[in-house]
């Protein structure tokens, strides 16, 4: 996951305000409710999710976009695609540019000389032949770094230290992904010569660090940046109370090595009587490199791979397709997301609803919406569905469609999010413990009944949910 | 730590059978309780030891001995003790041979290639340039790999999966670490080509692997050896029940470039009356390399430098001497332990008590003592006073005297154990995790308050507690 879902409170909510513009209910008919409430408690009992992440992590393990493993990732999604039976299978070219990670490592060069835990960022360029020492200058937040005095920073490689705590929905990672993308590139517009943050994670205790993105999109405007592991930074704090000057040595052998062109890979449920009409769910298919993208995000994949497996397998084929998406290269930029969108934003009105897992592999406790209120019913319907397996829907949020579903929701996608239970997912995200024991089978599977059902449910609606060019605008989908 | 305290619950028990053979009875004068019940009370309020143990971590942090740190900690252990007001502070030689770790890493290289988190063990020998690949063999313990027949080993890299569990005296570890210890050796004589272990830790979802020494005694013989995290660990079992031939490759930069002479670091209380007799508690100075060596062993370092400290605070100075012994090299094979008692062997009588705490930072829960007979109703007196602070006398159970002094008690010197709770010792053990942050100042405080007390009373004892020449030979502590 690389941004959290919208949580625009301020925006107008249509569902709540009633349905005044609509000219026809949605509503789904009681016999695909009730199969959809099969589905659901099938669900509970199937370990096919759970199958496909151990999968997935097993035989390729990481899969960081553009490497060797990126490659081999796709082939193993169509092809398990295909073990499972969808109707159809085919990929759609992604082109970015090419990131490697060659070698990291960091130290304390004076005054108290010992090694870092540290990671090299998505988009930092390799340090000088040698490294690069220079002296340390800490903020305690990007609000101070932003009102830095230039002079005070130039040539001084950046620390900021701001620490995520544990939330059930996460939300410190609003600030704590800003410290990673735009804070370097802050540092860097001020002259810094390097950058460092604290992971941004809440994994306290362990001397793991965190990689993830920056905000840097010009090359020639970057600058080495790194992630220290939180015990990492405790201990630059308490070598910088000291209040002698600290240099810090950085050695990243990482950089932008060219374009690489992959692919999202795409599965089918064909519909019965829409078959162009889709339900749109999945995950992505990419992971950072030091784990294996168990929880970011083979359970996504996994758990739209498993809900759409479910619906294959009932007598008969629903009215609309269950469209699943394995993204390319969330990470580091929406790359798969966005293309995605792009090619398909004209054909925005066919997309009934949709709705991306990538939040990790904890139970979803909540639902949100961003559809029209001609579809208040449906939603409502799916809501009661949902209900016995813990998700409480909220009619004051919006929902963001995920990740790289976002970008189709601003199109004019309508949308669902369905919130995990994210207490744990910033322990693991983003480092090499991003691996399978992270992953409960049952709480993967309690994910699996939310998305069988509801897709199901989109899938044999009497009626829309709005999808329409520019439908959401309004709600800070803005494309 | 390297080593678990005796447990020879079969050995003969003096203290539980009377006192038939003393002459004279060792008991502590009312005033010397009373003085120690102070202390220990003084000592939860004190954050001394604390102090020290952060200062060592952070000033010093990682110091594997015979490294440039390690010169650097013995430079900070005669400063810590002059600062502190110790009366007498010296250095005694101790010769190694220097093992060095420059860079390690490993993978699966077939059939789903990915890296795996690994770390060198002590005296592994590098692998050959370019590395050394090999089918890996696995066994389920050191009992099925002692059974084996070398035919299926040979030229293998031989992996044992062990998983340790937590408890709260780490008993896992008896079998853990002879996995480590032994199974390179064994794995060796059968013509292995590398061995791997699952690490000897408890954090059984962190992906950082645990070093520690192993057994290898002859360069010659000695073949690369590595621990995996136990996340790793997990990944090769999944690969390995795909049932297809494993291949995994060792890149181990390190090994055995010489000797070294490092020393053993000593800061004395001055005893008023019996200044050559001494009650000798201390812990080690060095630690292994990943973490910065806070619970293994900066802690006990600075629970005897803080228990002395407040016995030096006292209006005069008690009747023997305290001994704080920083030894040198305990990680690598009890090398500042041997070199003590050996330089020692002589003086054993002198030694009225000794322990040494090495077992992390926990609060101790229990105590037990291999003294004679003649001081049954000392050692009752120190349990009573250490009964408040939540200490449990064990009759039934020898004293060991601690890892590097257990070598003096094996030559003679009457000893006792403190035994901490280890519950979550070994999930960061000879790991990057030992930082400290994983310190309570409270419960560490509660360990000086321990050895504050009972080193008094044994300081101010009237009579001996048996120290002599092969003392304790029939308690298993054999020369």
């Amino acid at each position: 996951m690389r941004r959290l879902p919208l949580t625009l409170l301020t925006a107008s909510l249509l569902l709540a305000t009633g349905a005044a513009n609509a000219t026809t209910t949605t509503t789904i008919p009681a016999a695909a409710v009730k199969t959809a409430e099969r589905l659901r408690d099938q669900a509970l009992h199937d370990n096919t999710a759970y199958q496909v992440v151990e999968s997935l992590t097993t035989e390729i393990g990481p899969r960081l976009a553009g490497s060797p493993a990126d490659q081999r990732a796709r082939d193993w999604a169509v092809a398990k695609f295909k073990a499972l039976g969808f109707d159809k299978v085919y990929t759609e070219p992604v082109t970015f540019p090419l990131w490697q990670r060659r070698s990291e490592s960091g130290a304390i060069v004076a005054p108290f000389p010992q090694p870092l835990v540290l990671t090299a960022l998505g988009y930092s360029p390799a340090t000088p032949k040698g490294g690069l020492t220079a002296q340390v200058v800490k903020f305690d937040s990007l609000a101070t770094l932003k009102a830095a005095d230039p002079a005070g920073i130039e040539g001084k490689i950046v620390y900021v230290d701001y620490q995520m705590h544990r939330q059930k929905d996460g939300h410190d990672y609003g600030m704590g992904s800003a410290v990673r993308v735009a804070g370097p590139v802050i540092a860097a517009e001020k002259g810094a010569a390097g950058y460092l943050l604290r992971s941004a994670g809440t994994d306290a205790h362990q001397r793991i660090a965190h990689t993830g993105v920056t905000g840097f999109r010009d090359p020639a405007k970057a600058i080495p940046a790194a992630a220290l592991s939180n015990p990492d930074a405790d201990q630059l704090d308490r070598v910088l109370a000291y209040g002698k000057p600290v240099t810090v040595k950085l050695a990243l052998d990482c950089g932008i090595v060219g374009e690489y062109t992959g692919a999202n890979v795409i599965g089918e449920i064909t519909g019965r009587k829409h078959p162009d009409q889709v339900v749109a769910i999945g995950g992505h298919l990419d992971s950072w490199d030091p784990g294996t993208g168990a929880i970011d995000d083979g359970a996504g994949v996994a758990i739209a791979m498993a809900a759409a497996k479910l619906i294959h397998d009932l007598p008969q084929r629903p009215d609309r397709t269950i469209r699943v998406v394995a993204f390319a290269n969330e990470e580091m930029g929406l790359w798969g997301g966005r293309a995605y969108a792009e090619k398909h934003a004209k054909e925005v009105r066919q997309f009934q609803l949709g709705t991306e897992s990538d939040f990790g592999a904890g139970p979803i406790w909540r639902m949100s919406a961003s559809v029209k209120p001609q579809a208040h019913d449906a939603i409502m319907q799916i809501a009661k569905v949902l209900a016995p397996i813990g998700v409480a829907y909220d009619a004051k949020r919006l929902g963001g469609g995920g990740s790289d579903l976002s970008q189709m929701h601003a199109k004019g996608m309508a949308a669902l999010t369905l919130t995990q239970d994210g207490t744990h997912y910033f322990d693991w995200h983003h480092t090499s413990n991003d691996t399978l024991d992270k992953i409960d089978p049952k709480e993967l599977a309690q994910n699996v009944a939310a998305y069988a059902a509801f897709s199901y449910m989109a899938a044999e609606a009497d009626g829309d949910f709005g999808s329409a060019p520019g439908a959401f605008k309004g709600d800070g989908a803005e494309d």
